[in-house]
C-alpha cells in the first residue's frame, strides 16, 4: 500500500548521502499520508547504497508498523510527534549534518545574519535543551517529539515559517509540506550554520540582519506577495 | 534574437554549479549587448540541471522582459543599475558562495591580504551597507544597485579594477567584461575571503600586502605593461 | 594462506581513500585471525592505487613475517602490542586523517559533545603524552602500543567501549571486531573530531553531553537492550 | 628535444588539479635536465585542460627561452634561481594553495606540530619577508629566488630536508629531486598547513612536536638508516 508515497520518501532519503548530509546511516526522513494518517519512513541502520523503495516502513499516527519487513529507524518517536502537532507539515527529517549538530553540540540558537537564512526560516533556528535523566530513560525519542513542540508553543514560533530545530547535544531535525522539502530546508539549514558559524569567526561582534530585510526576503520567497520564481505566471 | 548572446549566458550560468557557487538556485549570470541595449539573464527559480540555453530571459536597461517564458532573476533589477553606471561591465553574476557571504554577514570589506587577491582585484573588495527601511521596501534590488553605484563613487573605485563587491547580511556580486570573466571573478572572490578568514584566524594582526606588491602584481596581469600568460605573443 | 582475511584487509585499506581518511599512504590497517595468531597488514609506502589483496603481509603476534613480498607497515609493532593487549580487538587501523590529527597535535583528548560521539565512543577519546626520548629511540612503534595499553589501563578504559586512541604529536588509531569495523569507526572519529572543533569555536564554553544522554546513546546501540538497527529482527 | 622530461613536467603540471592545489592557471611545476642545465616549465595562463605535453617551455640557467611557441611561466625566473643555488633539486612548484596560501598571507611560518610534518620536513617551513620596493621594482621574480636561497643560507637550512617555503603575502613554493616529488611535497605541504591551523584553534599554547620525535620521523623515512618503504629489500 501507499506505493508512491514509498517511492517518494525512498528518493528523500537518497538525497542525503547526495547533499553530503549523511555519514554511513546517520539520518533520515520520512512522509505522511494524512488522510489515512499514515507515514513511511527509513529503516533503522540499513546503508543507503542498499536501501530499496520497498524497505521503507510504514507507521501509523500511534507509533505502530502498518507495513514492512524492517524495524522503522529508532527516531520514529520523534517524527509522529511532530506529525501529530504540526499538522501543516507533510515532511520530517533528521540528520547529523555536520555544522549544524556543531551548533547544536555547543547549544546555540542560529541567528539570523543574512537574507540566504531569511530566505527560508524566519528567525533564529532555536535550539532546544537537553532532555532531563527521567525524560531520557523513559521515553527519549517521543519526549524529544513534545520537547520540540513545547518549544515552539513557548516561544511563539510557526513551524511553516520555522521549518528546523536543533536538539542540544544532539542535532537537527527539519521538515516541510513533503519529504522532498524537509530534506531541501536541511540543506539550507547546513548552510546557512556553516555561513554563520564563518561569520562569528570574522567578526566578533557581528549583528543578525535588521528585521526589515529579513522580512523582505521570507516574504520574497513565500505568502501572497511573493514573487520569486516562477509561481507568478498563470 | 541574440541566441549567440543566449547561450554564452547560459554556459556561465553552468558554471556556478561546476565551481561549487551555488546551492540549489542560488545564483543568477547575466552578460550584456551593448549595442542593443539589451541582456540575457537566468530565469528565476529555476534549477540548473533542467536549465537550457532557450530559457534565458531578454531585458532591457529599463528592466522590462524583451523576449523569453520565464520571470527573469528577481535579482534583474539590480544588474540593470550595475550596467546603466558602470558602461565597461559587460557581465555581471551574483551568488551566495559560502565565504563571501560569510564576509558580508559580517558586514567587513575582504582586506587584500595577498597576490592571489592582488591578481584580480585592486585593494579590498568593498561591503556596502544594509539598506534601510525604507530602500528596502520602495525598490529593494534597484536600491541594491543605486547603493553599489553610489558607494564605489564615493570611495573613488573603478569597477574595472574592482570587479566585485559584498551587500551586507546579504551576498556577494562580481562583474567583468563578459558573462564568463564574472564568474572567473566570482570565483576568484571565493577563494580570496577563504584565505582572508583563514590568514586572520592564524594571525590576529594581519597586515594588507604592502602596497607595492599589490601594484606589482596587479599590474603584470592587467594594462598595458601586463607580461602575464601569452597576451604578449603577437 | 588466509586468502580471505587478506581480502578483508585489502577491501578495508581501499576504504580508507574512499572516505577520504588518507593522502597518499599514510595510513594502514590490519586485521587478525586469533585462532593462529597471525594478522594481514598492509605492506609498508605502498600506494592504495597499486595494492592487490596478494600484497597484504601476515604477520605473527611476535612481529615476525610468516608470509608476503613486501615489507610490512613500519607501525606493525604497534599493531602487534595492540593486539597482544586488547583480546577483544579484531582489526586495527591508523590514519593521519586531518582533523583526529590536529586534535593529536593539539595534545587534547576529544570531549564527548553529543549524541554522534555517543553512539560509537563511550565518553572521550583519550590523548595519550608523547613518548619521551629513551622510548623513541628504544623500539618507537612497539613502546606507542605499550603507552596505549598501559594508558587505557591507567583510566579503566575499555578498548571495546572506547574504540580509539588520538597519539600526542603524532596522529589517531582506531580498533573494532573486524578490520571493516575499525575502519567505520575510524571515520566516526574523524567526522566526530570535525564537530568538536567547531563546536569549541561557536561556543567557548562548551559541555560535555550529559552522561545520562552518553549512556542513553551508547546502549541504544550497544550491549543487550540495544535497539537501533535490525538487530532486534529474529 | 628533451621529450621526455617534457613529458615528466607535463605530467606533474597535471597533478595540481588532481590534488586541488590550483585554481585556474594558479600553479607551474619545472624539472630539470642537470646535463644540458635546461628545464621545462608550464607555459604562463595555460588551461590545465588544454595543456598539451608539447606545450611546455624549455629554459636555460640564464632564464632563456630555448623551445616551445608559447611563454614560460611569469614565474620562471624565481625558478632558474632556486636552481642555480640549491644544485641538488631537481623539480620545483609553486601554486596557492589554500592553507600554505594562508599561512603566506598571514606571515607567519608552520611550526611542526607532528610526525606528518616531521615525515617529510624537517623543522618549521620558513616564512620569508615580503620584497621591498626596490627590490619589486626592478626583478620581482629573480629576487624572489634570491630572497629564498639567502633565507636558507641565514637560517642554516638545507633545502633537501626542507623542501618548501613561504612568500610572505604569496604563497608557498615546493621543491624535490623532481617534479613529482616537488608536487608531493607540495600536497605535504598544504596538508600540514591544514592541520597547523586546526592544532592552534583547538590549543593556543600548542607546542611544537620535541626534538627527538621530529629526528625519529624525519629519519625513519630518510638516509641511510630509514626503514619506511620497500627500499631496504634488495
Amino acid at each position: 500500500m501507499l506505493e508512491e508515497l514509498k517511492r517518494r520518501v525512498y528518493e528523500a532519503n537518497m538525497l542525503l548521502p547526495k547533499y553530503d548530509l549523511v555519514t554511513f546511516t546517520w539520518g533520515n526522513v520520512s512522509e505522511i499520508d494524512r488522510e489515512t494518517g499514515i507515514f513511511a519512513i527509513k529503516p533503522s541502520g540499513v546503508d543507503y547504497d542498499k536501501l530499496r523503495p520497498e524497505d521503507m516502513v510504514l507507521v501509523d499516527l500511534d507509533g505502530r508498523k502498518v507495513e514492512g519487513s524492517y524495524n522503522p529507524s529508532s527516531d520514529t518517536a520523534t517524527h509522529v510527534e511532530l506529525y501529530k502537532a504540526f499538522k501543516e507539515v507533510g515532511g520530517i527529517v533528521h540528520t547529523h549534518s555536520s555544522y549544524a549538530t556543531s551548533w547544536a553540540q555547543a547549544g546555540r540558537s542560529i541567528p539570523c545574519y543574512g537574507t540566504t537564512h531569511a530566505d527560508y526560516i524566519y528567525g533564529e533556528v532555536p535550539c532546544v535543551r537537553c532532555l532531563n535523566k527521567e525524560e531520557i530513560e523513559s521515553a527519549y525519542e517521543e519526549n524529544t517529539g513534545h520537547l520540540i513542540v513545547n518549544e515552539f508553543k513557548r516561544l511563539g514560533k510557526d513551524p511553516v515559517a520555522v521549518p528546523a530545530v536543533l536538539c542540544k547535544n544532539h542535532g537537527p531535525f527539519a521538515w516541510g509540506k513533503d519529504a522532498n522539502e524537509a530534506v531541501h530546508n536541511a540543506v539550507v539549514l547546513e548552510e546557512v550554520a556553516k555561513m554563520a558559524f564563518r561569520a562569528e569567526l570574522i567578526e566578533a561582534r557581528v549583528q543578525p540582519a535588521p528585521q526589515e530585510l529579513q522580512d523582505k526576503h521570507y516574504y520574497r520567497k513565500h505568502g501572497e506577495n511573493a514573487y520569486y520564481g516562477q509561481a507568478a505566471i498563470k
